[in-house]
C-alpha cells in the first residue's frame, strides 16, 4: 500500500491525459478538484487488487458527459458525495474501495475526490486501461460484472438511480441523464467484491499514470527526447510496447458533435514526406491509417503529443499547423480478449477494421 | 366505497377525452390496458378521499411521453410495476393507494391496470383535475408534495429513480429519462398519506370522468343534444360551470414538435359568422380568444368537441374542415388559488395573459 498526495497530481494529469488518447476529459481539472480534497482531508491511500480484501464492496466511479462542457461546468467537489450516499442507499451496502471507471483524462483524479472526502482507498486498477467514450466499454462489463444499479449526480443537487438488464442500456439512459443534467454528470456504478475487482479490472492503472507523468518530467529535466523515454518507460510496464507511429503536422481537422460526442478525423502531414496519417475519432482516437494501411486500431492508444513536450493533445485542443508525434501503445492481455473485443473492439465502434495487435502491424 | 369494472370503461374513455383538453393521450389506449388487467384481476375498489386512511401510504401514477409515440409504443401492462416495485425497494415503504396524477387522457385508466394487477385501491381523485403537460403542474406540488422520489420504468424493464429538490427539475430529467426510454414511459411519484392526499388532491375526479361519459352515452340514446347535456352536467358538479365558448369550423391548425410538446395553434371560423376564434394549444389547449377578446384560458378547461358527438378531439387529430363545439369548464377552487396558479396558470405557460375566471369572462 501506498498513498497519493499532492506532489502525485501532476504527474498524474500528465500521464493521464496520454492515457485519454484524445478524448477523456481535461485531467487539469480533475486535478484541481482532487488536489482541493486531497489538501482538506489529507492523502489517499493506493491499494493494489492483491490488496483489496476479497469481501470488500468496491464501486466504480468517474464523470460522464462532454469534455468541452466540463471546462465551462466546474465541478465542485461533493457531485460524486451525492452518487455515493444515492449507490448506498439503494443497495443497503456500504462502499468500501473506489476504483475509477476510466485511466485517462479526467477520471484518473475525479476518484480520487471522493475517496480523499470519504476517507476510502482507491484501487490501483481500472476497467478501461485508457478512455473510451461510453460505460458498457468497461472490462468489468466484459467479464460479467453488471453496471447497475448505476448512481448519477449533478451539481444541483440532483440525483439518479438507473436498473437496466444489459450495460449498454445503462450507457444510453446515463448518457440521456447526463444530457438533462447540462452534459456533465458524476457517476458510480459496477459495485462488486474486491476478489471480482481482482479478476476483471486492468491492474496497476493508476501507478502506471503517474509513472507516464513522472518519465515526462524527469525526461524534460534531463533535456531528453521525451517521446524516446515514454517508449522505454512503457516497455518496462505491463503494456509493455508503446510505438512511435508517425510525426508531422496537423494539416486538417474535421470535427462535428454527434450524440453528445466529439466525432471526426484529423489528417496529419508528415515531416519526414509520404502519405498522410489519417487519425478518426469518437472523442478518443480509434484507427490510425496512412496509405491504406492500419498504423494502430482500437483498443490499442493511440496519442497526439505535442513534438517537443511529448505531452497528450486532446481532441477539442487539435488545430491546424501543430507539430506532433503519434504514439500507439499497446493494450494488456485482459483486453485484447475476443470477448474484450466485442465491447470496444473496433466493430463495436461501428469500424470495419479488424483489431490488429500493435505488434503485428507494420 | 364502490367499484370501477369493465361496464365503466366506456364512459371513463369517452369523460378523459374532455379533461384531456386536447392532450394527455388518446384514452381509448389505456382502456385497452385498463380491460385487460380488469378481465385478468378483477374490478378495482374506488376510494372516495374521505375513505382513505390517514397513514395510508399513497402514490401517484401515470404515463409520461407524447401522445403521438404512446399509439406506437402500446403498453404492455406490467410497466407500471416495475415503477411500483422501485418506488418501493427505494423508499422501504409499501403503497397502499393509487392516485391518478392526472385526470384526462390516458392518464384516467392507466393507474386502474396497475391497481388492478397489484389488488390495490384507487383514490376517487388527482393532481390536475384535467390534463396538463408537465409533471409539476400537479395540486400536489402546489400544497407542498415533493415529488420525488420519482420512479420511471419503460416496457424494456429498464427503471430509474430520479431524487431532485424540485417538482419542476423531477419534471426535466423524467422527460429527459422518458426520451431515452423511446418516447414514452411510466411514472410513480408524489408519495403522501391518505392525510395529506385528502389535502391535496382535487378530489372526485374518476367519479367526474365516468359521469362525463355517461352523460354523453345517455344523451345519445335520448337523441338529446349533447353538449347541452354536458353543461347541465357539469352545473351539478364541484366543477360548477360548463359554457360553449364557441361553435365553428376548424380552418388553419399549425402545430409543431417542440421538447417532446406538440405546439400550435388552431383557428376556428364561427359557424355564426364573426371574428375567428383562436386556440393556443401546448399538449392540451390554453387559451381561446376571440378578436383580441379571452374567452377561457388555463387552468379552466377548454375541449373542442365534434360537432355532432360532441366527443373530444385530440390536438393531434386536429383536421381543416371539422365542425366543433369548444366547451370551456371552471376548473375547482383547489385550482384556482394564487398559489395553484403560480404553477399552472397563463403564466406557468409563458402566456401573457392574467388569468380572468371562465365565470367572469364574457
Amino acid at each position: 500500500m501506498r498513498e497519493i498526495n499532492l506532489s502525485d497530481l501532476d504527474d498524474l494529469a500528465l500521464g493521464a491525459a496520454i492515457l485519454g488518447t484524445g478524448g477523456g476529459g481535461d485531467p487539469y481539472i480533475g486535478k484541481l478538484v482532487a488536489r482541493a480534497a486531497i489538501e482538506e482531508f489529507g492523502p489517499v491511500r493506493l491499494l493494489s487488487l492483491d490488496e483489496v480484501p476479497d469481501g470488500a464492496q468496491v464501486v466504480a466511479c468517474g464523470a460522464m458527459g462532454a469534455p468541452t462542457i466540463l471546462i465551462e461546468k466546474l465541478p465542485g467537489g461533493d457531485e460524486m458525495d451525492l452518487a455515493f450516499a444515492a449507490w448506498e442507499a439503494h443497495t443497503g451496502r456500504r462502499i468500501e474501495a473506489v476504483i475509477p471507471f476510466e485511466a485517462g483524462g479526467v477520471n484518473s483524479t475525479v476518484p480520487l475526490a471522493v475517496a480523499a472526502r470519504r476517507g476510502l482507498p482507491v484501487i490501483d486498477a481500472d476497467g478501461m486501461g485508457r478512455a473510451f467514450p461510453q460505460l458498457e466499454m468497461e472490462t468489468f462489463n466484459v467479464y460479467g460484472v453488471p453496471a447497475c444499479p448505476t448512481a448519477i449526480a449533478d451539481e444541483k443537487g440532483n440525483v439518479a438511480i438507473v436498473e437496466t438488464a444489459a450495460a449498454a442500456q445503462s450507457e444510453w439512459i446515463a448518457r440521456g441523464l447526463t444530457i438533462r443534467m447540462g452534459g456533465q454528470a458524476y457517476v458510480a456504478n459496477y459495485g462488486m467484491t474486491g476478489e471480482t475487482a481482482r479478476r476483471v479490472s486492468v491492474p496497476g492503472t493508476l501507478s502506471l499514470t503517474i509513472g507516464i507523468g513522472r518519465t515526462l518530467r524527469e525526461a524534460k529535466a534531463r533535456k531528453r527526447p521525451p517521446v524516446e523515454a515514454l517508449i522505454e518507460f512503457f516497455a518496462g510496464t505491463h503494456y509493455g510496447l508503446a510505438r512511435r507511429i508517425g510525426a508531422g503536422k496537423v494539416a486538417d481537422v474535421s470535427r462535428r458533435e454527434v450524440n453528445g460526442w466529439s466525432v471526426g478525423t484529423v489528417r496529419i502531414e508528415p515531416l519526414a514526406g509520404g502519405a498522410p496519417i489519417e487519425i478518426q475519432i469518437q472523442n478518443e482516437n480509434l484507427v490510425a491509417e496512412q496509405g491504406g494501411e492500419v498504423l494502430a486500431v482500437v483498443p490499442d492508444l493511440i496519442s497526439i503529443l505535442d513534438l517537443d513536450t511529448a505531452e497528450a493533445i486532446p481532441t477539442e485542443r487539435l488545430r491546424y499547423g501543430q507539430r506532433v508525434d503519434i504514439l500507439a501503445v499497446r493494450v494488456p492481455e485482459i483486453m485484447r480478449t475476443p470477448e474484450a473485443l466485442k465491447v470496444f473492439g473496433p466493430a463495436a465502434f461501428g469500424l470495419p477494421h479488424a483489431y490488429r495487435p500493435l505488434e503485428a502491424a507494420a
